[in-house]
């Protein structure tokens, strides 16, 4: 391209603008908005653009004392001279394709130069405000963490307007929290006094654009003359509304509709949030694991929760850690803070199964369970006292801040059902509970892809006997527990079927370390040796031989249904016991698929699978078409991916669990990263939190080798991803590009790998 | 073959075999040397062979009522017959390529058959007794594990021998102890009197089976004829002396000595052992994790057995777990005795570079601080009474057992001498004190391959030096504390790199997590505290935050050379500084190499080279002809495997960790594996234990994958395996085949790296 053609008028004051290709391609930003506007005839102030290295190669010219290049750009600004023949006062704006707050404000009333070498000399006011705009780009560059690549920076534009008469007016093209189409006012102003005209304008911008668009006009006697405008990040729910509006009027078609809209927004619509936090300063910030915001009473023990729950307030259960004994009392609180742990610890994971904001692992925090207070920093909150928690972000607030509750409308509905016609991923969720997967259902979960049947001991009875059969050493009371429990289970097995009506539900086997469910604590301990008639002492003993150093890579998994053959067995009854239940009051058939946690080799499966199926066989349910069973593996061991030959030979289907699967391949305990994984992102030493987006070139590529061994050894496995990642936009395209059948998220991540995997082709 | 070709006679009673090709092949077991001896030409009774498939022939001819090939067996017994024409009585014997508990014994004394229908019919006293002889080949078949092939059973041969005249007398080819040639007793029994013709035999035999062998001979009239023979296993000393006697006359080439001696019995010389544990039990097994056995008093704590130690008592240090507090008092110790922990817990690591026999996770023992006693399953013991424990298989025996001291005579240097001829893999050694090292340099290692710098720290002034340097919030006391921490470590280095004169040493960087070193237990915290000045709340407060739940997977390696780049800056000033003062009183140069644990990404290694290379430059070193410096990384992490192209372009040299590679691959901590490892080994789930043998099919494909993509990116790029793994001759054989440049193990196993790898193509 010559450089004479790198200054060019994008809306000149008379005619047509006649841009070439290339120039069309130069245009970003405001450059793109004011030639759209002006071809399409809306009245339009002249403007002119000039790219930096024509800028450079004008200042190269002038040390030269050379003229040829500086015929062109007068040329180009007499572009801006309307029918009167006077030459107008200047305007000099930077036209970047992403706003950013070190690019130079507005340079208006420049006055036209006086002389040609005056168009081009940096001391005069209109080169001069040539320069500063150019050098603006050039310090914001630094800002992204990378510096621009040069022929980025070649390409840079910076535009030269005529100054328009009349009065400058600001609006967006759609209200920011509605949607709804027409002028309305610009966040913290009123809605100026705007002409009908103006409709015109909006329209047309909505359409080219597909934003919410902030514009700026000039108004002079009833007539608009438009300047300039840029992209607003609008809400979550207004640019949902927006979509839909826009499919509505026919500017859209659906799938555009589908393609348009931010997943990663969605997520913001299903929890209530802070309404703003200006003028409050969090007291501590930690790791926001499960999204939405919480305002409530201090509780420090779940029965306080629960008393507190019962009376109809909104509590904060603020503890140092949680286990299975809180599980009452985080389902009784509003929002859960926690002193200790991270994504994947049991606060996490149950607060997000649960839909309550969650925030974990705040350093700061100290409870004292004797004097009944907790300290965040320096200030002492005693019971009965207020906080409020963001689990989006992490922050934690001393006092109540108003909340907004989740308001999406139709338009989240409508968005969605039209993303499932282009998407052929399922997508199932992770629940166990009736309750949850009613809340998954409404969100449009098409079977449950993780039952983590552990959750099913959590209740103060069941885990006594649990309890009594792990550590009885009388083989009646054993057994009569081990027959409690498949009762237990059997009811809420049945019922799980049921709600899900046909689609499939995957039950994993147990797969936390045995000492998890074992009692904590002077009284439990005492409890439980009465109840099992065992000597403190002895049970004492036992309890600290279970114990374990690292629980994440000890006595869990597959490797519980080895060594207790009685607790698989248990499973098993319930399970197929549930399954007959079901098919006896449902029209559809029952799709149970049974899954080993933790494998490393093939020989583990076979174990479990061997008598598996000889307890299907025995249950007569075999040939049953009323229940239709499939067993599989989770995959989330990095042996397990590169053996995953061996071992789809003897599976339906593979199940990668992303959170297990990062931990092994980094080397990385999810509840103790908290300590250096801040200092891990402030030093950049991440791309990426592998935790919440698939770290592709490691764990990726486990996955990858996995699939491609797992489908030559058995072409018709199924193949399912049910970790964290499951949940990420990012990660659920990788995922898509590798071909698996079906992701699971928790509920209320479901709309949000809805609609990614629309936009994604698998 | 044809069938008859399956009934031939080895040792005819008169002229020679003329054995087919084929024939020859089928020699197994005793009818190999039978064959042998006699056509050297001495004096051999009669004996034929036949293979099952024959026999099997044979008995179906017989149910047709046909004789085709029962002629020609009756001719091949004919040949038993000596040349006085009168059938002699009848020996039967099995032929077994491996001798084993099931099969049939010799029956002798079976008359001759009196007709050829006779010979093959099962009811009578010849047919019967070969018939017995294959049955019992099937019943033992099992015994192994796996069905034998069908064409190893057809192949099997069952021999008929003349009955010999005389007085039988067995005796070994050479001493079982001292591996001296010459007719010696079989164990239990007096050596019998034999004539010297006997020497012939022995000098015979011990020539064409090159092993330790069991003669059975019958001595008439100071005239021997050669029964039957079968090699035996000698003591590990036995063997070698003879490998290295053999050379000696001749028989064997000093490459054959070398190729035939077993590596893993080596290990076996290098500790002492219990003399016979006959007419003991165990009261209790754990895992044997550092080998040897040793007897002494119990001992309670690190002072009891310092105590006893400086009374010149031995004692074996009884404990629950042992903690860097622990070492003086295990080094004081004979023995340790733990009831947690595995193979790579702190009580393994420590006993096996100490060389002190180590027993750990015995599940049954239990020990009482207060009382000053343990339970070991239903005994219990108090301090100063007499514990035996053997290491090499972790028994643990009530009372003294008599011990051998190693014995290796010249003979075992006399071998791995010869094998450095043929050995292309460097055999460095896991040490990081003088002692160590002087221990590994006499048993030939070629330089430390791994000096885990954290064990620097274990003394007490250090402890405490280390501790204010990571609690304190005081700058000066911070930097005085680093100051006194360098000082320190800079005797050790430049004592270690003297000790290595001009030998590679490698020092890994600071590893375990942080809280490993801090103060535990009442007593320590408050003096802790009062040392550093700070309240004990606020420091308890400190440590448990610093406490992690899965420490294997938490806050170590490269994520604290990155978080507390204060401890990398202290522990390369002492290297750089340990160097220059070793260079300066040593004629070699001093070859050093810094190495980064448990990383996995590039970036990471990036930030700490970047560090490393800045401390390099400003110490001076950097242009030094005398003190030559390399970096290179751990590779001990799936993600690292991965990524090694990223990784290798950022050094001189790899590492391998089998530990924590094999940990994370199979997601097992070795520490808690003992609860459901015996369950796993006792249902056949692994077919080796991986923390022994390399894994070959998972984490040693991880391997591979990373030295190709390593090599591919670097192609000067050292490539080094330093995990427990690298003293094991199957995994050396293997990480031979990978083109590893030197592998790394404890002193103790360095002669079994160095014969393993002479016998091993690389």
């Amino acid at each position: 391209m010559s450089l004479a053609q790198e200054m060019f008028a994008i809306a000149p004051a008379t005619g047509k603008a006649n841009l070439s290709a290339t120039q069309l391609k130069l245009l970003a930003g405001k450059s793109r908005w004011i030639y759209r506007v002006g071809e399409a005839g809306f009245p339009t102030v002249p403007t002119v653009a000039i790219t930096r290295t024509a800028w450079e190669a004008l200042q190269a010219e002038r040390v030269r004392k050379d003229n040829k290049l500086r015929v062109h750009w007068v040329a180009c600004l007499v572009r801006l001279v309307g029918p009167s023949g006077k030459p107008p006062a200047l305007v000099v704006r930077t036209s970047a394709s992403v706003h950013n707050g070190g690019l130079m404000p507005a340079k208006t009333a420049i006055p036209a130069p006086t002389s040609e070498a005056d168009s081009v000399d940096p001391t005069r006011p209109l080169a001069r405000a040539i320069k500063n705009a150019f050098d603006s780009y050039g310090v914001s560059g630094g800002h992204w963490g990378r510096p621009r690549s040069d022929e980025e920076r070649a390409r840079q534009i910076v535009l030269v307007q005529a100054e328009a008469d009349g009065e400058a007016e600001r609006f967006l093209t759609r209200n920011a929290q509605t949607g709804v189409l027409g002028p309305a006012a610009v966040n913290g102003s009123a809605l100026p006094k705007l002409p009908e005209s103006i409709d015109a304008l909006v329209k047309l911008l909505d359409a080219k654009a597909g934003r919410h668009m902030e514009c700026l006009v000039a108004v002079k006697r009833g007539q608009v003359e438009f300047l300039s405008a840029r992209p607003i990040r609008a809400s979550a729910a207004g640019e949902l509304e927006a979509a839909v509006d826009r499919v509505k009027s026919k500017v859209w078609t659906k799938q555009t509709a589908v393609s348009r809209v931010d997943p990663g927004r969605l997520a913001l619509l299903l929890h209530p949030s802070l309404k703003s936090s200006e003028g409050s300063t969090p007291i501590a910030t930690g790791l926001g694991v499960a999204p939405g915001a919480a305002s409530g009473l201090v509780a420090f023990t779940p029965e306080d929760a629960a008393r507190l729950r019962a009376r109809g307030k909104h509590c904060i259960l603020v503890v140092t850690e949680t286990g299975p004994a809180d599980i009452e009392g985080m389902k009784a609180a509003t929002g859960i803070l926690t002193a200790r742990g991270g994504m994947t610890s049991h606060a996490g994971v149950i607060a997000r199964i649960t839909g309550k904001p969650c925030v974990a692992g705040v350093r700061t925090l100290t409870v004292d369970l004797v004097e009944m207070s907790c300290r965040i920093g320096d200030r002492e909150f005693h019971a009965g006292d207020r906080l409020t928690i963001d689990g989006s972000d992490g922050c934690v607030y001393a006092g109540t801040l108003a909340l907004a509750q989740p308001h999406i409308g139709g338009a989240m509905g409508k968005v969605l059902g039209w993303s499932d016609a282009s998407r052929k991923v399922s997508v199932r969720t992770n629940v166990e509970t009736v309750e949850s997967a009613k809340t998954a259902l409404s969100f449009g979960a098409e079977g449950i892809g993780l039952a983590r049947s552990e959750h099913m001991f959590f209740s103060p009875e069941r885990m006594l006997a649990l309890r009594r059969m792990i550590l009885s050493e009388d083989e009646d009371d054993r057994s009569r527990a081990i027959a409690g429990l498949v009762d237990f289970q059997t009811g809420d097995y049945s019922a799980l079927f049921s709600t899900m009506a046909g689609l499939p539900v995957n039950v994993r086997l147990f797969d936390p370390p045995l000492h998890e469910f074992l009692p904590r604590g002077e009284e439990e301990i005492d409890d439980t040796a009465a109840s099992l008639g065992l000597a403190v002492r002895a049970l004492r003993l036992r309890l600290e031989r279970l114990a374990e150093i690292n629980p994440m890579l000890g006595h869990r998994g597959v490797r519980l249904a080895i060594t207790y053959p009685e607790i698989l067995q248990m499973q098993m009854q319930a399970v197929f016991a549930g399954a007959r239940a079901a098919s006896e009051t449902q029209a559809e058939p029952v799709l149970v698929e049974v899954m080993v946690p933790f494998v490393s080799t093939a020989t583990e499966v076979a174990f479990v699978r061997e008598r598996v199926d000889a307890m299907l066989a025995n249950s007569g349910l075999l040939h049953s078409d009323r229940v239709k069973f499939s067993f599989g593996t989770m995959i989330e061991l990095p042996r397990a991916c590169l053996r995953a030959g061996d071992i789809a030979q003897m599976v339906d289907f593979f199940s990668f669990g992303t959170n297990d699967l990062t931990q092994t391949t980094f080397g990385i305990s999810r509840d103790d990263a908290p300590t250096f994984l801040a200092a891990y992102q402030r030093k950049g030493i991440y791309d990426n939190d592998p935790f919440v987006s698939v770290d592709e070139k490691g764990v990726g590529e486990l996955i990858a080798i996995a699939i491609e061994r797992g489908r030559a050894a058995n072409p018709n496995l199924k193949i399912g991803i049910c970790g964290e990642n499951a949940g990420d936009p990012v990660s659920l395209r990788f995922f898509a590009g590798l071909g698996v059948d079906y992701v699971s998220c928790s509920p209320y991540r479901v709309p949000v790998a809805r609609l990614t995997l629309a936009q994604t082709r698998g």
